[in-house]
């Protein structure tokens, strides 16, 4: 076979077979295919589309070019999360431990952030001795030990994922819905969980602007799960505005603490015990409910075993920014708009993010939001308090703020529901 | 400005600007564009295509690449001919010295062959002695000694498409018509010629399988040569059949030489005077017509000439193949096609052209023709007879002619005429 060949029945339009596919992955991942002539390829995936049976077959071969983890010796079933990535979007911090106080194992293999999304593994981090890299013997140990872990992805696990998503970020070919859905859940069946609930969000701080893409991604991932033999459920869920009001590192994991303490932003716990719901309902557990979990620290129990078995201080002081700026609201009247994306970005630029994958992130950095879309605010008050280790950085956070937010007298926010859709 | 920024324009289907242009040529010449990004831009330039404005652009910035060469010192007009490429296209070869014969400069600036079409520096380097590769000083001595001179194109002019067609023979983007146009005409501007004929082939053994691709190329490159001052003239001409009796490299230069002497196959005979005719025009040349110069040895004097000013002994005898094989005619009847692509292959196959650009050709293989659609033929009697330095070559190539060609009792020949259409 020739890369040239399959090359060019996708850029003409046509389907390519299981032995085309299966081909091109693996030499891809050997070094037979060169990063041009994938580059190429995966252009002409964007532009063509891959149908259904093209895509579970893409996906297949991404796993089998690395190995597929296995979790038959612990002695309850396992279930994860995938969030498509959002601001705010801490989720799994609070929702781990629930789940696993429940009663189900979670192995999740997390990632970083990159641009204006956050990664779960860079705001784990902002707690002190915590690390992200363990061995499969110490996630087993972790798992035994707390029931949940979160930890960075070995090289081992669908390299030629890896490989091909790194190439994607530098060509242009980020944006295809066949290649998204297949570098997700490649890395979520090799994880080797037994069930898998989907968290695609939607909205200006998702990846995926509009209901009908999301719809359509959610619907590819949950086809590719169920052949797998992974129950998998996807909720569509709202990010237009961010998630909680803590955006950064630090922040959001004290703002998870809370929310694991009986408290924090209504919107974190209703999505969290709402996604508990689906990962134990997906597992087939069933008797003890998160949110009772949640309320009687049994979850809190749990996240503080999880933490100190990664090396992490759960009591310790998170770090905090040096320096600190307060975005005032302009006028009095209704916050009817605080954009997702604005508040994304500025958290990125005040040091949350990264733009390279090499780059470091600031712990303490980050976006911390006094009102929600719908709050009176009186001019003067506090909106934004903008966190940052160097205060030359809050001119450039600023300017992604410039309308991403909106005080109206006598106005209203529209009101979008937590959870859009369920796809099962 | 950022890669992946110029790709998203292109890939979502915009235009890019003028700007954009420029820089991504430039900065891919320079190596700040990777190859995969460049892959990645070539195939959504593929899908979707470039606009008049834009080809014209991305023509321009890859002239400006490199350096553009001058023949004003010269005492008469410059024109020249470019041929998208066929099967036993030498018409270079009689074409060149006849327009010098009538009084215009010819500076060829040409390739080498790839795949199934033949490139007319291995043709002519088939002569004994003769060299492809002149500086600038030695093209102007061979053009004011001889008045045409054919050579390989130094590394110096329009670097950027050399760099990129190579990048596309890799990533299946060699096929878009704007990146055909513009690979051809950076090349043939920066060559300095004042007037331009180009030769579009259409059929199976050509590039453009169909009229309205060719035209759709013609047009693009017309339109190009006239924006950059180059008065340029396009022909579609027939590419079903092999030009001419002869496929091959020493084979070809031999029919060429029976055409300058006055002899030759009718349809290059006329191929060449047509061409020759446009080119003087163009350059606004009158005075001699083409078909007297190869009545009355004129352009054989400037086919020595040429020949010998480049080291190449043109009384020498040429290189001929150790092994002959013919083809016979399987009945009695009339041949009805004589397909250009299946013959083409079968000479490269033979040796006679390269699958790779290191690969050396040989000099003497090649199909010599007996018979061309339209003629009678008897049972028995030799139609092709295959030319090759090793008798092992024979069973791939004749595969090659498997339905290449049929000969049927009281059948005819579709006739196509050589000169489709003519765009200016």
């Amino acid at each position: 076979m020739d890369a040239i060949d399959v090359i060019r029945v996708k850029r003409d339009g046509g389907t390519l077979t299981p032995g085309q596919i299966d081909w091109a992955v693996d030499a891809y991942t050997r070094g037979a295919i060169a990063e041009e002539q994938m580059a190429a390829l995966a252009m002409a995936i964007l532009l063509n589309g891959m149908t259904r049976p093209e895509v579970a077959r893409w996906t297949d071969a991404m796993i089998r070019s690395g190995e597929r983890m296995d979790w038959s010796a612990l002695d309850r079933p396992t279930t994860d999360k995938h969030s498509t990535g959002g601001v705010g979007d801490k989720i799994t911090l609070p929702l781990a431990p629930v789940v696993a106080a429940c009663g189900a194992a979670v192995p999740q293999l997390s990632g970083r952030g990159l641009g204006h999304t956050g990664g779960t593994l860079d705001k784990l981090e902002s707690i002190p001795g915590w690390r992200a890299t363990l061995s499969t013997e110490e996630m087993l140990g972790v798992l035994a030990e707390a029931g949940a872990v979160v930890c960075a992805a070995g090289g081992g696990l669908a390299p030629a994922d890896r490989k091909l998503y790194a190439l994607r970020d530098v060509t242009g070919t980020v944006e295809s819905i066949p290649l998204i859905a297949s570098s997700i859940m490649s890395k979520k069946i090799a994880e080797g969980t037994g069930a898998l609930v989907l968290d695609v969000k939607v909205g200006s701080g998702a990846f995926m602007k509009t209901v009908p893409d999301a719809r359509e991604l959610a619907e590819t991932m949950v086809a590719i799960g169920t052949d797998h033999g992974v129950r998998t459920v996807a909720l569509l869920t709202a990010m237009d505005r961010p998630l909680g009001d803590a955006v950064g590192n630090a922040v959001e994991v004290a703002e998870s603490v809370e929310v694991l303490a009986g408290g924090g932003p209504s919107d974190v716990v209703e999505l969290t015990v709402t996604l508990a719901r689906e990962m134990l309902a997906a597992a087939g557990v069933s008797g003890k409910d998160p949110a009772d979990a949640l309320r009687d620290g049994t979850a809190m129990d749990v996240w503080r075993r999880m933490i100190s078995a990664q090396g992490g201080d759960p009591s310790a002081p998170l770090p905090a920014a040096a320096e600190t700026h307060q975005v005032l609201a302009p006028s009095s009247g209704v916050l009817t708009r605080l954009d997702a994306y604005g508040v994304g970005v500025a958290a990125w630029r005040l040091g949350a993010g990264r733009a390279r994958k090499e780059d470091p992130v600031s712990s303490g950095a980050g976006v911390v939001c006094h009102a929600k879309p719908g709050d009176r605010v009186t001019a003067g008050q506090p909106l934004l308090t903008l966190h940052a280790d160097d205060e030359a950085r809050f001119a450039r956070a600023l300017e992604s703020l410039d309308g991403a937010f909106e005080v109206s007298e006598g106005g209203t926010a529209d009101r979008h529901p937590l959870v859009i859709e369920r796809i099962a």
